[in-house]
């Protein structure tokens, strides 16, 4: 895999825009919201887990979806993995200090949507029941 | 198309949990966050726009993909659609109150992600050094 790259700058036309096209803010943001990224993030939040309570806390995520999912977070510096040397070896996951910077917003994203549920139901049969 | 099902409840246990495989959060934290869904609602954060002037703005989206998505999010009553009876018609899109409160933590993450690319890129160097 290629890793970003992006030109550092302090000239303010340069800096990072994700309505474009090419800017290297899209796929991260796809990893952190994707399907199961935020859902990774946001149960790592409460604290360190090992894999399968992870698996358990992200109801409907298969094993090979949590393993890539956690491989990508960990290689864009959200997710840590550490591995205990006991026997059997234990391997635990928990956020870095980018990743929880980055899970506050996306959480605060999450309890809202699920806040507005309600509104949005309401919305819906409105729309539906026009078109 | 089916409407969210909600069951309204004063009982906690019962609220949404996005975490649970079958809650209706879910879909919509996919049209929220998806591909395209995130930038055009952050693009009408700043007000509101024609159809050519998103397109424009969220560059990359095609005209079909930016239809689809305005009128999911528009179905969710994220983003009101106006028609202006000029001639010839234009059509106008802007944020509803749900929406703009919606976009708010959206648009923090976004521009988290942005901040964070340059750390992000390091974490992803050092990554593929080691694997």
């Amino acid at each position: 895999m290629r890793g970003i790259v992006v030109a550092v700058s302090t000239d303010r036309s340069l800096a990072a825009d994700v309505f474009a096209r090419d800017c290297a803010t899209r796929p991260v943001l796809q990893a952190v919201t994707g399907r199961w990224g935020a859902l990774v993030l946001v149960a790592l939040a409460s604290g360190t887990h090992r894999f399968s309570e992870l698996r358990r806390r992200v109801d409907g995520i298969s094993e090979r979806m949590l393993s890539q999912t956690l491989h990508k977070l960990e290689r864009d510096g959200l997710v840590r993995r550490d591995v205990q040397t006991t026997i059997p070896p234990h391997v635990e996951y928990s956020l870095t200090d980018l990743g929880r910077r980055i899970t506050t917003p996306l959480a605060a994203l999450i309890e809202l949507v699920e806040q507005s549920l309600p509104e949005i139901a309401e919305a819906q049969v409105a729309y539906d029941a026009e078109h």
